[in-house]
């Protein structure tokens, strides 16, 4: 059977890993461009459901001699039977569920998955019944996942949770980022509502459909590291309002309209009150953008990324250095923090 | 055979840990209160090589009612008959060569053990051989073995390998730590030079009798953590000389007179030149004390820990919240680097 044959990829350490990009946007391209300066890695191929990217070579899209000979494939099935990966860079969606539906087959092949699905990063908030199965068929079939990132994945929850391995005791956390929007790419701009009709803006988070993905998961994982029983979490998002007009080079925002978000994220936890406080600011023309870490506890740790944690280029990274400890961990559905240190790779 | 019946005690996942504590100084005492809290955790028992200390309760050390049924061993051996610890924790020596032969026959009973010895932290560094026959021997045995602590152990070396887990490139890592001693315990006031003659100082250094341990350890991890195949590490240490007369709690210096080090620690690497700058400063009356990295790379990182991580509350902690993670690791001599990312427990 070919399941059997694509099998137990993770207990062999050959000298390359052979990898897959499933989604061939931004994100996508970028980690193809990025593996193809690791000599540990070999690219066998790229899936896209656009019908017009299937049949193209990945060259075509990254611009890298090597990628000539790697096609794009309509389906993962059609990549599997021609190439064999041994994991799939997977950067096609933010919902766990959906998320889970495209995997699926990867998993069922016995190949690995990194992924930038922004729910995929604690994936038991949203879908705890389809995470315990999904953890049950990784271990069946010998494949790993992991959700991974810059955010969610690293600055407002891994980076907060490594910090409290200091800890001798822990009484409240505070993360804080602010990301001048002007600075980010296009996609950036526009998901923060740049240039939107601030009552509208409200309304489309209110649907699910504006704001930051993934941040409710930032705040579980980091209770869940720490052994906090979650009560609620709660979010708000607000647009930030322009107080003059801004032209970046995508968008041009009168006064008054929406340049950005204001997100915010509590967890309530039993016997604490609301000891975790997340607050993300990402609008255009921000001042002073950083990231910061404050845990109140025994030590008291104070920490400040100065102009913060770039965020295109690190989701990349994050995501290609995780496949050796991905693949070292073994069969699982597994969580960032349960995996080795983070590391370039 | 009593070695069988210790064996893959870390495939068990018991309720309870059974912890040990090898060394009743400051730290180790610490580590016992700490653990006391911890309902993870039930304390059997201490070994100290102290005769004064052997036979009485760690009660008498710790202030804790339920340690006075514990008793303080003159050996390990001695402990091992009486109880069965899953974990020792040692605090009990600098030098790796010391510590393999202090935790030997821990080992030999299937006993993990997380250590505070400074050059634990890469015994490669100066014990290769040993350190791979140790391997060995933990895997045959089914014990694990991890270095670990604030620095060497998190703040200058893990944290700066955990940071470039966002890295597409990096091209050179500055890491400062800046300490005020005269907030700090007695012993590290001591072990800083406080009120020696310079010379005598520098004497010290050369001999290896005086500086901060494990230095040389934090750029090896680092280097090894990124790839970087070193050429040499050099280390250089200076004392601070004290430019008025100052007066603590322990140590009363005149102006003229040590009143800490200046130790800096470079990773020549191949034909990577010097990508790899350490810069540790502890003195009495330090002015701004925090911790930094920063980052040279795609993209760039400026990390500032703001007062710094005190050192004894966060040793103590590091100790005792990697025995879970130790655990997991299963059998062998780790780098705190293969472990799950650091957290409370």
């Amino acid at each position: 059977m070919a399941v059997e044959a694509h099998k137990s990829k993770i207990k062999s350490a050959p000298d390359k890993f052979k990898i897959a990009q499933f989604g061939l946007g931004m994100i996508g391209i970028e980690a193809l461009r990025l593996a193809a300066g690791k000599p540990w890695i070999e690219v066998v191929g790229g899936v896209d459901i656009d019908p017009s990217k299937a049949g193209r070579s990945l060259a075509s899209f990254t611009g890298i001699d090597s990628h000539q000979h790697c096609k794009v494939f309509p389906t993962f099935d059609a990549l599997c039977n021609a190439a064999e990966p041994d994991v799939v860079l997977h950067t096609a969606g933010s919902k766990a569920g959906e998320t889970f539906d495209q995997i699926e087959p990867m998993i069922r092949a016995g190949v690995s998955v990194s992924s930038t699905c922004e729910e995929l990063l604690y994936p038991q908030l949203r879908e705890p019944e389809r995470s315990a199965q999904f953890d049950a068929l990784c271990r069946e079939f010998g494949a790993g996942v992991v959700g991974t990132g810059v955010n969610p994945g690293f600055v407002m929850d891994l980076l907060p949770v490594c910090l409290t391995g200091v800890s001798r005791s822990v009484e409240s956390i505070y993360v804080q980022r602010i990301v001048n929007a002007s600075t980010r790419r296009m996609q950036l701009q526009k998901k923060v509502g740049s240039g939107m009709d601030p009552r509208q803006f409200r309304e489309l988070f209110r649907a699910g459909k504006a704001g930051h993905a993934g941040f409710r998961e930032s705040a579980a994982l980091i209770c869940h590291c720490l052994g906090w029983e979650v009560e609620q979490i709660t979010e708000s998002c607000e647009p930030v309002i322009a107080d003059h007009d801004i032209k970046t080079e995508f968008f041009s925002v009168k006064a008054g309209l929406t340049c950005g978000l204001h997100q915010i994220v509590e967890a309530h936890v039993i016997g604490r009150g609301k000891p975790l406080t997340m607050d993300l600011q990402m609008y255009l023309d921000a001042r002073d953008p950083h990231d910061a870490v404050r845990i109140k506890g025994e030590p008291m740790l104070d920490v400040r990324i100065n102009g913060g944690v770039a965020g295109d280029h690190a989701t990349v990274a994050a995501l290609v250095n995780v496949i050796p400890r991905l693949l070292r961990a073994g069969s699982g559905l597994h969580l960032m923090t349960d995996l080795a240190v983070p590391s370039f790779a």
